[in-house]
């Protein structure tokens, strides 16, 4: 291992420790009764660089359910299917509210604020899905999964979709909500039957980092999307990857980043790294607590962060 | 003049150019009379970097009222005085509303979202006040711009500063409505009379942009405040610097800024340069439209982003 | 036909000749297909006194859906069923905002402000179904209207409930928001399959007056509910049968009344009369145009109102 | 004292004890400084018919502040002064929001919902102030609560206006947020002076119900403004009278009321009387709380109730 690779396994190595001993570790997501179960002691960290192996620390081994990361990679595919159609049915811009809030979406007559709250990223799903059925839709979806990180065995737990499907309540009332604006253009059902399960692709956090790195872009990243899109796909994340907390996140990290309610959080260092952090419990926003935690703790160690002089020159 | 400033050079003066042959200008603000009159055919750009002359091109000797763009300068003064108690008073987070909304203001009990929406600003020029006189405060913001610009002439329009006590019924809504929830600590017209000196701030385009090298950092730029501090004022610029309009700015220029209705936008590029741009005419968020135009196209054309991984590389 | 029955039939045909002369109609609600195809230029009106067959005046023969007008009798089955206990489960507040607003709804997390608001009547109609099935409530309700307005005819258009459940997305948003706040008891489609029929009872003006005078009281009025139990639905319908233009209803026809999409308007003289009134044009609110000026014409010629001293000395 | 009176009389009696005795009394209003020392033990009612002496029990001699009761007399004064032009400035629906709400004043752009929350209240006011000075206006004010309660002794409190001139922040947001809309004719300072002035008037009980007689109408009362306009004001008290509580009090009292933060409650039996209630602490909507529960009393042992049968019928 090179000595800077080896300098940051160090790092990870005791953000995990430091993790792994944290006595108030959030609330795990207790609306999806398939990940009230999940333990809420485990901790895991990776960071993938481009042309060389991930480091990684914790519960590397253990798969947890992406959730709302998984809105990355649909946005990117509803950009490769629209380019900026796509704008038209969404918009841009932090909602300030929660990531299933009406209140706006009433106001602004059904338009959802960003990709990245879950009514935009229902209608994200629906112009996917147009033209096409939810196993098409869903397949392009593993398939992009899988180039990005590399590994055909990244899959969709189909327990927790049906989990998802049976209790999601206030997802199908957005999702009505937007048919009650024709901004979906597939039955509410389909498009959220298609919803759930990409809500329920499972990974580790290795696999995660991984299928990351096309957003890092530069040279040996993986090349899926144009380097303006990748720009633009992580501006939405600084704006509005962590709900009503993105600006606490871009405040405290100072990296483009999502978050999932399965306590995942993936964050880019553009040119340098792709990040993955997971551990169950949530903070009052929705997001990991350990998991912005270690971030925070991995940005302060490395200098990793965009608005700052250093980011690049410090490379772990 | 070196090979790479030449080139820059010639970047400003095409994007001037556009500018000035552009037809839609936009609305000038028509709310501060004293600002109402200004001649919407103005453009200027300018770009400091540290240790260098500032690149200039447009109607540069011209100045321009900063308004909201003294926001992070006596933000960075608030943070100076107080830390990280300035929180337990403004919020972090981008509001989703325009910037001198009351509804989230009420929702959230006087605690404004953050510190550069008008609420949160007025809670920041109290918060400098405090303990002293307005007369002291504005000094202090004089002596903090001048010191950063590098420039003892940078003076306050007492015009219209009037103007604005005379007519800014929205900001003493909001005043009185903070102090009803006792997060004014000043009687409101005092810290009023304050914030609408601070808003009255004169500067031509490359005085701006000099006076925004402190939250370039690295080598060269004047050190005012912490790299950490450059780091979370570069962040808030990033997700609450325009408003509402945030997220489109940070999508479409992928740059930390701070605009004001005077027509006037700040941008750094960390670690590179700083950059301001200044034209009258206003898009509906508020922010200056073809100053937004020419920050995209000039971030286009030198790869200028912090979301990309080209950033450092491409030096103009 | 006595003097006062004469006279008050004179007012009605007057009343009925301006109605259909009138050349601003308002707008047919198009959301339900089934009712979109209406003859806008119909009108109706008719006037029941305790043991007086009713007058009439217009299209009496022709029955119209009488949508929201059926909030009432599902309220007073309610009541009936669960009592006081109904408002742990929705409140007596008018909403101020549109009849399927989710914004409060929100804000008061899933407590609908009052009954004839669709999301409260959604919960009034789970509350009625709760513990049986959807039939058994439904002939529950039809049992009610048909005792109360004395006529077996009276029934519900399958057709028009077939069309709501396909289309009414904004009811399903409702219905799954409740659920999300576990304020509904039955499935959201159960409790709305069973809604939409309610709403598609069809009934002529002379049957919807018969069936409003539970509602009058005193001596020779049906007595279905008790004296106590009239007067608070009674003031229901006053502050909120006319959602957000309830305030205006009062002002100008001072008297309780509830309107339903289909056109149709039921309203109560205490101790006198029940009136309803149907044509199929709406004004902004969602309230018959026609009708609403048609009853302040009526309360105008008759002294009817609650509000004033003559209501009970003028007997039409 | 004949029959009638000496029941209704030993009715009033009871209330009075009854309320004596309670122990949760409420909170009385503290932010007006003046009024948060007023004794919280205190109880009074009154009840004028036209023609006959009051009916007195409790602290009768005690006068209070009136404060938002004030606002009847406003509005029949404005409406005098413009008609149904008033209704361009200031709308006539139940707010839904407490009565210091900014929220819906900013959806709808600065236009009140009605005259009774404090906006549209200090809408009113500055109507009947345009063209003339504060104490004109007041004078206006006097003359009118004189002449209706044909008592010259009615007063305003100056020390109480001036507690809340010093401490109203709520009003002076609300105002300058009215005169960003250009719906204040008058400097906020002038018509918040006149404003709180009226809230400043002082009554006893017996004062307070004999100057609302001439909302009751009919023979002997006195006729101050035409029947169609108390119908309309009385209608307006019903839906908008008690801010949120509106519903509640028409829901349980059945009749058209307005309160004020002083504890005072006005309400009518149109064509029967006028009623008026005082206990200091307040419940959670800003109204009476032991005022409240008298009039349920009053209007149940009395039938008084414009929603029932036998209103008329029971005469006390």
């Amino acid at each position: 291992m090179p000595r800077a690779a080896a300098a940051l396994q160090t790092v990870l190595d005791e953000i995990t420790e430091i993790a792994r001993a944290s006595e108030n570790r959030g609330k795990v997501a207790d609306y999806i009764p398939e990940l009230a179960g999940v333990n809420p002691d485990q901790f895991a960290i990776a960071v993938a660089r481009p042309g060389q192996p991930p480091l990684v620390a914790g519960d590397v081994d253990v798969p947890f359910s992406i959730q709302s990361v998984s809105k990355v990679f649909m946005l990117a595919l509803a950009l490769g299917k629209l380019g900026d159609r796509l704008w038209s049915r969404v918009g841009r811009e932090p909602s300030g509210l929660s990531f299933d809030s009406m209140l706006l979406l009433e106001l602004e007559k059904g338009y959802p604020r960003n990709p990245f709250i879950n009514a935009g990223a229902i209608v994200t799903t629906d112009a996917v899905l147009q033209g096409s059925i939810p196993r098409e839709a869903l397949g392009a979806l593993l398939r992009f999964i899988r180039a990005a990180a590399g590994d055909e065995a990244i899959h969709i737990n189909e327990r927790v979709a049906q989990s998802e499907i049976a209790t999601g309540h206030r997802n199908f009332a957005l999702a009505h909500y937007l048919s009650s604006h024709e901004n979906l253009k597939n039955a509410p059902d389909l498009t959220l039957g298609t919803y759930f399960h990409q809500c329920a692709v499972e990974m580790t956090c290795a696999q995660l980092a991984n299928a990351g790195l096309f957003l890092v872009g530069g040279a040996g990243a993986p090349r899926l999307v144009s380097e303006a899109r990748i720009r633009r796909i992580n501006a939405l994340m600084m704006t509005c990857g962590h709900y009503d907390g993105s600006g606490d996140y871009a405040f405290r990290v100072g990296l483009p980043g999502k978050s999932g309610v399965g306590g995942g959080i993936l964050s880019i260092v553009p040119g340098i790294a792709s990040i993955a952090v997971w551990s169950p419990g949530l903070n009052h926003y929705g997001n990991s607590k350990l998991g912005t935690e270690a971030m925070e703790r991995l940005a302060s160690r490395t200098g990793w962060s965009v608005f700052g002089p250093d980011t690049r020159q410090t490379d772990g």
